[in-house]
């Protein structure tokens, strides 16, 4: 053979089985993992939708306390969450991997391992991407979806009057997070946990508010949303109320009397949900149901006119909604919305 | 405003001015940075072509020596070059980018004009990304491209008798690397300096290439002729033979004794130099005009049958063709072709 055995190539060699095997041939997909580039057949009467997220030892994971195979799992489902928060359907990915030799054994089989069953239940092949030697884990993930031309949600579509909806319950995985720092999580199979580690992308309760043009604006919750919803209000040119009561927080049944504190400011301030926030017109509220393939959709809330965010709290006084979910750039704010 | 003055949308609004200014409108990006994902209407009879590159402080860049409006201009070149290599046109770019609060101000002022100036001068107007704090700067560039559909060139279609191609001079930018090292690079205007901090991925040639189909096989040379052109021979399943004395080699004016031993090794090993690797039908041979817009074009060996990859040396001898390019994860090789 001519292929020379060179450290690399065997790299390159390995990870292309996820492209091979991880996920259902996608047809769109003409060429992967192999030439310089990768290449894709778009379908016609559709628009391509793109994004990009980090992942990185440290900042999103850290190499002692995540188990590989979440961290394979995870780096595909938050940049595949950003798809389905424009409504869109993935269609494949690329994975920039930055490795240092003592994880090209085990770990990086348990890594692809989870990468590859994340492939597949999102319907996602590994089209390509670029590995390098390094000190730390590092990763970058991009993904490509589609979407019928026109039908993408944005998050500048919100009008005074909407409700504001989400899918799921928040601070689920802060809760995770909160679990892998404490070493507790060896001993049992909390959801938290799970969600934290294996969070799920909602691809079909997107794909259902576009296809219907059932919401007027989406975006996902990645950092919290405290943090994502003034995000939402600043693209549309609105304010937001919310209320407190109505939050779909986490529910500890060991220590019910915590709720109104802690599990509020986890939903509020709590990261890497990757939940849907939403706003509909309310004329079309009666066709949200309380729950969409078993993920729940829950009203929390009304935008307004103005640029003011306020928080209706659980005794009836409304104060202004306070920010402290995750800012990479802001030493100030490492509350409990940061990550690590 | 309600648009809240965090470090981070701060950040991400000085980032968004390279996508508004960075490059002609392109009509086919509808939606920029700024929401969840970017939107981009692919042309109808077109493949979209896919590819992202690491560009990351200490294995491919210094941060006290490289200039940052180089590092901006260079994180897009080179992944550009990967378009080129398929013969297609880039389209736009996804940025991701971790930074230290150190260099958030004149540092990423600079960087983000080198981008800039690469978006125009490629099209190729920036379309979203992700932003991170981080001790290390660390950037991975995911570029889009466009090419009519069927017309890629790709690494598997050299056949035994086509004649093998060089774009440019290869070493120049393994050469430019020696001078940075050296801290020579002050005081002169040295070409080879130029093609290593600001390198030109040869889009028109690519192109032409695969417009007129003269081409049979195409790629890009990014980590050194000795390491890129065996990995084209295993992709088409054939063997080549170069000879030393037609490869366009660096010139040094003042040590002309010296380019038989040194030029030769930069030009087979160097990495970084961004020049297009082809072959050719001999029957079409007569197409190629010794330079395209200024590019010098050289015939620098031939396609064989078998799997073997042989130098004939300036001497008359045919050897085996040493390996001797850069390979991120083999420590045993850190020769003239390891970038740093």
């Amino acid at each position: 053979m001519n292929t020379r055995s060179t450290p690399e190539n065997d790299l390159i060699r390995r990870i292309r089985a996820v492209g091979a095997g991880g996920a259902r041939l996608n047809s769109a997909l003409r060429l992967g993992i192999g030439d310089d580039a990768a290449l894709f057949s778009p379908r016609r009467g559709y628009e391509t939708v793109l994004t990009c997220d980090w992942f990185l030892e440290g900042t999103h994971f850290l190499r002692d306390r995540h188990p590989a195979d979440s961290v394979g799992w995870k780096s595909l489902a938050r940049a595949v969450s950003d798809i389905a928060a424009m409504g869109a359907e993935p269609r494949c990915f690329l994975l920039s991997l930055a490795l240092p030799d003592s994880h090209t054994g085990r770990w990086l089989n348990e890594f692809l391992a989870g990468l590859r069953r994340a492939a597949r239940k999102f319907n996602c092949p590994l089209a390509g991407g670029d590995t390098t030697r390094r000190n730390e884990i590092l990763m970058n993930v991009t993904v490509v979806g589609e979407i019928a031309s026109g039908r993408a949600l944005l998050r500048s579509g919100a009008r005074p009057g909407d409700i504001i909806y989400v899918s799921g319950r928040l601070g689920e995985a802060e809760m995770g997070l909160q679990l892998i720092r404490s070493k507790r999580h060896f001993a049992n199979r909390n959801p938290a946990l799970r969600k934290h580690l294996y969070p799920e992308p909602r691809i079909a309760v997107g794909r259902w508010l576009a296809n219907r043009r059932i919401a007027t604006s989406l975006m996902d919750l990645s950092d919290g949303l405290s943090s994502d919803l003034p995000r939402l209000c600043a693209a549309s040119g609105v304010g937001a109320r919310l209320h407190a009561s109505r939050i779909p927080a986490v529910q500890e049944p060991n220590r019910p009397s915590a709720k109104n504190v802690d599990a509020i400011d986890l939903a509020l301030n709590g990261g890497d949900d990757y939940e849907l926030l939403f706003t509909v017109r309310p004329s079309k509220t009666g066709q949200i149901p309380r729950a969409f393939q078993g993920v729940p959709l829950t009203a929390i809330g009304e935008i307004t006119r103005g640029q003011k965010l306020t928080l209706v709290q659980p005794d009836g006084r409304e104060r202004p909604l306070p920010s402290g979910g995750w800012d990479p750039f802001d030493k100030s704010r490492r509350t409990a919305a940061t990550p690590l």
